[in-house]
């Protein structure tokens, strides 16, 4: 067999590319309102994982001329108590995004994320999570989408890839991405076949398609045979390997990528399988991908937001 | 060609045994609460497909134990005239559902049917149109289901075919019935794809699927090569026909139900082809299939939000 190496979509590319469309508008609602459109992320506990996520965050905001306030919580905040910041943000006139960081301490109880983006006001819910703009997502109105699916359209377009007509295959139904994914793509006028942990013969039923978006949060779960010779894969899992032989198992023994993993003791593997490759056409890969797109995705809706309320002042 | 006749699924036994399982929650809650469950139905104009509608709306509801207002509007009122009776149904407290029987009359805007749904009270919102129920429903949260894809689960499931790990086929992408369609048999962990007027290929697609739900709004336009052979299949059109060449054309110019058509000038076909009913392992025709499940469905809403509302007293 021919090892043919699948072309690869560079996300940061991508990103750059939208923060630098993002820019001028940004610089014309600060002049125009006197203002920076301003992100409200309220984090609670010490996370490591979500602090580089913020970190990132506020630093991406402040390079696009975004104002992000960072509000930090005890990791023994009650969920009363994050409510009440999260209050605070909906009524204050100068946030006109709110970003509540995952995940929330487990003592706050399991279903606190939910309430939490129940209580957001849907104006400045730049996650999208809130069930008005999940709804309206659906019914294809304009509003603000989740991230890290928007991001991928906008990979795609960047890329020229065609959605309209193609077969795609999300593999995974989450809230956060599979879902609001499969609907963007539809509204695209992709044909669209939503897989899952409980899908018969999900090899072959990935196989039909031309685009393929992956998050399932299972290293190395996508591999060849789900993938139609040519087609378009995007990665989105970003699953922690701390075992090395379970990373050599996927990576291969020789991958260079294992000398990483023995300096710092673990790995961020994505869902797609590396030989994966080398069947498809194009591939967003983890790390390298649709990571990037997500924080300019969340600069575009908090830009997006800020414009919609000062349009309906 | 061996003629094959498929199972025909019988929508009227299925809404009969729906609105008996209704009956004695409907007793109780009268019981309970001293009053029936209440649903508010709004009729503009005499369109007479509407009028036959609401009259069948409201005979079933008072079978069924519950009390159903009739608010009629002429067809010369506003938006603002149906908004306030919208708003006047919100606010009563005895009134536990909502209906605004569609078409709305053309004069009142495009986007008048929306702005109707999206005024209603989603805790009355019986239709499940508005945004956060519809989002409630993407996020696989309990809520008001739109009545037509909730009465064709309840027919998958009281027929005994299987909807988890089955392969499903939505040919068609409307609001009101292919998208809610999707979104519950995902639920139910089918593996679902939603085809619609781009998707190329349509007939191969379909032909993947155990379970095919039409909803596209062309008469006969699935032919037996959509479909494999022992699946099942759900007709959700009703195109009335007014060229008796047409209708022949579908029917076969000796079918029987020519002669209704020269009674009545007119003939309601589904988006099925009859022929396919010699290729599925079972059918739900037009008409006589899915017709009263919806309005059973609305009985049942009606009495899920009047228990949601009560018990949230």
């Amino acid at each position: 067999m021919t090892a043919v190496a699948a072309r690869i979509l560079d996300g940061a590319t991508v990103a750059a590319a939208l923060r630098a469309s993002v820019q001028p508008d940004v610089e014309q609602f600060t002049a125009a309102t006197g203002r920076p459109p301003a992100l409200g992320i309220v984090l609670v506990g010490e996370d490591p994982g979500s602090e580089i996520y913020v970190k990132t965050k506020v630093k991406a905001g402040g390079e696009s001329g975004l104002k992000v306030d960072l509000i930090r919580l005890a990791a023994t905040a009650t969920l009363d108590e994050l409510l009440a910041v999260v209050d605070r943000l909906n009524r204050s006139p100068e946030h006109d995004g709110i970003l509540v960081q995952s995940p929330l301490p487990p003592a706050m109880g399991r279903d606190a994320a939910q309430r939490v983006f129940d209580a957001v006001d849907p104006a400045k819910d730049v996650d999208g999570f809130h069930p008005v703009n999940v709804g309206r997502l659906t019914q294809g109105r304009p509003n603000l989408a989740p991230c890290t699916p928007s991001g991928i359209i906008a990979m795609l377009d960047h890329f020229g890839i065609a959605i309209a007509g193609a077969r795609a295959a999300v593999i995974g139904r989450s809230d956060i991405v599979g879902k609001p994914m499969a609907l963007l793509l539809l509204r695209r006028d992709a044909t669209v076949t939503i897989c899952h942990s409980k899908t018969a013969a999900i090899a072959a039923v990935s196989a039909e398609a031309d685009i393929v978006v992956v998050a399932i949060g299972r290293a190395g779960f996508v591999t060849p045979d789900f993938i139609k010779p040519g087609a378009t894969v995007i990665d989105v899992g970003t699953n922690r390997i701390t075992d090395r032989a379970a990373a050599a198992a996927i990576l291969g023994a020789s991958s260079p990528r294992l000398d990483a993993f023995d300096r710092r003791g673990s790995l961020v593997l994505g869902d797609v399988h590396p030989a994966v490759a080398e069947v498809a056409g194009a591939l967003s890969p983890v790390p390298g991908g649709v990571g990037p797109l997500t924080i300019a995705m969340l600069l575009k809706n908090t830009l997006a937001a800020a414009e919609a309320r000062t349009a309906a002042v």
